[in-house]
């Protein structure tokens, strides 16, 4: 009996999807980043901050397993954004954001952020045709992540350490998680933040005027 | 063709494992416990107070991804600790339950702990045998995770609200989080800890006397 790899086909026929969002992206001229993070690190305040403070043309697609509140946090900020209600999935797949960007004028767009489902460990796998991964982490959750959820984080090309602003609070060694992120992926860019105090975001904005 | 519902079979093999495991912590009198919440909201750390100032004979089974950390914070108090690492797992299934209960001398215990992988979507759907699935909120993460991921919070017999000496830095309204944990499960149990201050643990350690 032939033995059939059904994890290995799921993965391939994601895999020829996202290469096709992502000829699509490049012909279009959008940068495209699939935010990946814990539920509660601070994702949509990222994503918040940077459409009110950075000049471009954006959009988004919020992923979330029930609800489109966070869809809704970004429509505030007069950015166009699109929910994708997984339903109880653990992540989203290039299948959702090709029928997603499908409503989405690409062609006017500098930027389109993807907020993955709050999920440090599935959505690491699934390629939805970005052109970077940016893993979120956050200062309360404690600074073992990296070495804990590797998978994510050879992958990520943006690390945020957010709320930074609770680092007086929370023991957290921030040069830990810094050694211990570049250690896997020697290239990655690491930006210390705070979303809601509005702080370190300046490196992370001069990242996206250089890539535009 | 016949089509075969492979999650549905998987689901139900996980089902007929985790009774198994149900009536063998039956037998023995151990009241065993599944904790599930996002990376860093404090499983261990309330796994580690409640193991340092509740009386009883404990062992816990301590998931994860990758590493053994916080099997070695378990150990440190003293007690059995039994490390799965699930080399990229999202979940902790009744399998590997039963063959590590097979390790530990179950009729010496009154409790057992099982810290699933830090993750709030997944670990939801399957049945480990426990007697009670324990929810894991923390503070820092926001206050709308219960109508968020709901396949979780309508399975839980008890949440946790963590890391509450935080409130006065974050933004959290734990009554509407309280609200919404009652509205998907009734008879809920909700205790507010702030587990590295030691505080809010006596009623849970009242429920846990009267259920052993």
């Amino acid at each position: 009996m032939a033995k059939i790899d059904l994890r290995a086909s799921a993965q391939q026929s994601n895999d020829a999807v996202a290469a096709r969002n992502r000829d699509l992206f490049g012909r279009n001229g959008v940068y495209v980043m699939n935010f990946i993070g814990s539920p509660g690190c601070g994702k949509t305040s990222i994503l918040e901050y940077t459409a009110r403070h950075l000049d471009g043309n954006f959009a988004a697609i919020i992923g979330d397993v029930q609800t489109a509140f966070d869809a809704e946090r970004i429509r505030d900020c007069g950015v166009e954004a699109h929910a994708i209600e997984t339903g109880g999935g653990c992540h989203l797949n290039a299948a959702q954001i090709a029928s997603t960007v499908a409503n989405i004028a690409l062609d006017r767009l500098d930027f389109l952020f993807i907020e993955n489902v709050g999920n440090l460990v599935c959505p690491s796998a699934f390629d939805l045709g970005e052109n970077i991964k940016v893993a979120v982490l956050s200062v309360p959750e404690g600074d073992e992540k990296v070495r804990k959820y590797p998978a994510l984080f050879v992958r990520a090309d943006v690390v945020f350490i957010n709320k930074m602003d609770l680092l007086d609070r929370c023991p957290y060694d921030a040069e830990r998680v810094k050694e211990d992120a570049l250690k896997v992926r020697p290239h990655v860019r690491i930006f210390e933040t705070s979303a809601t105090g509005g702080t370190g975001f300046e490196p992370w904005f001069e990242f996206l005027r250089s890539v535009r």
